[in-house]
């Protein structure tokens, strides 16, 4: 699979109603769901590898519209790797304590230390977002955050940790499609809040606020991927794929023992 | 299967090396693994509920001595498991700052918070077995502890929280087995620490500080299973059977919708 077209350019300029959110690069269901499974095998290994040198750092950060399928997404593709080495994290809404601190301050909390695979289900991006949509800080201040953003996740990546952030991309219509269905089902109701409709309106200063987060933050450290997020084995393939291709650049490796192993004949055990 | 043999009654005398490490309950490893399939489909259901009622947590411990097979546990039987409900924490040697603390401080901040699953490897218990096998702390220090962990489950229960505590179970020839297979495979020799060998020639003490705080701090709130743990597909099979048991009293329950669904018919979605 090719992650390349889904990458976002330190600077470049983004139209996201140009980018596609239905996408198969030519693969059926079957094809899609092998490299999947292909791709979960690898990240068993690198995983373990990871954890074992315990160096280096992983971070995947997911942003979308509400049933854009971050958990959805978050399920399959790191379900399959050892749970002892992934912390999954969703960010809510502010406590007051949070929001006595600076906007980095409860995320930095959560960072992955080394060794592990970190994902956040939203994240600081929240606060360029949801925050700018409703003004709810003023222009002044988001703009320096993008640059506190930019900083902070190059602080991350002095530290040994790679970033790598994904918008799973919809359209409004698919998200109807969405919604909808949570209504049909009783056993989804409590996925929908009214509240997410009033979001929804907003969609227009959504897609404007991402296009200026994408652009501002995505940096050689901590790249921004827009992945197409409708045809959903495409979607899990992809991400697994992009994540692959982050942890092989790494390149973890076992640690040299810390023993001579020629002290440690297995007679040496009684 | 039938879980009971190995849950420790409050105040009982236990005697470890009357209790099997190698068990198969008449099952052999195709039915245990099928076991273990159909209790993985069974918790991501009631961990998708306990995360939608986000009204009681589970915390489930894990004590072993070394190569007892905690991480591999904890892989196979929470792995199929949404990752995103799941907190694995693993305790290594306290820090300074954690043991500038009481020794229950470091392990309520991990505490699984409503909704969530959280998965202790290694704990508080290492207070009362390392501890105590080494005289690190004082009889009456120790003795002390039984009644603060007790006290302090009782506070997690209290709050929503259901403890369970598993003790892999295994003797001290299959550790010897383990450990040799860890220095004959160079890819496991990051697991393989030669300090490991001094807590091994003290398996004695450590069996016997087991036996004490097993009997001292099982509680009908917070109950210990022995688990015999060399057959491996037991040990994952009995571990998931009593995990599921644990949800299955918790009996967790989609929330009501905080909304009137008559409120949202389909259409109302623009």
């Amino acid at each position: 699979m090719d992650t390349a077209p889904f990458r976002i350019a330190p600077g470049e300029t983004v139209d996201l109603a140009a980018r596609p959110t239905d996408v198969s690069q030519g693969l059926d269901d079957d094809a899609l769901e092998a490299i999947l499974a292909s791709n979960a095998e690898a990240l068993e290994e690198l995983q373990e590898r990871l954890y074992a040198e315990s160096k280096q750092s992983l971070l995947v950060v997911f942003q979308a519209m509400d049933a854009g399928g971050k958990d959805s997404t978050t399920r399959h593709v790191f379900g399959p790797i050892n749970p002892q080495g992934v912390r999954v994290w969703s960010f809510k809404k502010p406590t007051p304590i949070e929001l006595s601190h600076d906007f980095l301050w409860r995320v930095h909390k959560h960072a992955p230390g080394a060794g592990y695979i970190g994902v956040f289900n939203r994240s600081h991006y929240e606060d360029v977002l949801i925050v700018k949509v409703h003004g709810w800080a003023s222009g002044e201040t988001i703009e320096a955050r993008y640059d506190h953003i930019v900083n902070f996740e190059r602080l991350l990546a002095s530290g040994g940790t790679k970033v790598v952030k994904i918008m799973l991309h919809i359209s409004k219509d698919y998200q109807k499609e969405r919604l909808v269905r949570r209504l049909e089902r009783e056993d989804k109701h409590w996925k929908f809040n009214p509240e997410d409709l009033k979001e929804r309106a907003l969609w227009g200063d959504y897609m404007a606020a991402f296009e200026t987060a994408l652009a501002r933050t995505s940096t050689p450290e901590a790249p921004w991927y827009v992945v197409p997020a409708e045809n959903r084995d495409f979607r899990n393939a992809i991400v697994s794929q992009i994540v692959r291709e982050a942890l092989e650049e790494m390149d973890p490796q076992f640690p040299a023992p810390t023993f001579d192993p020629e002290a440690f004949p297995p007679e040496a055990i009684v």
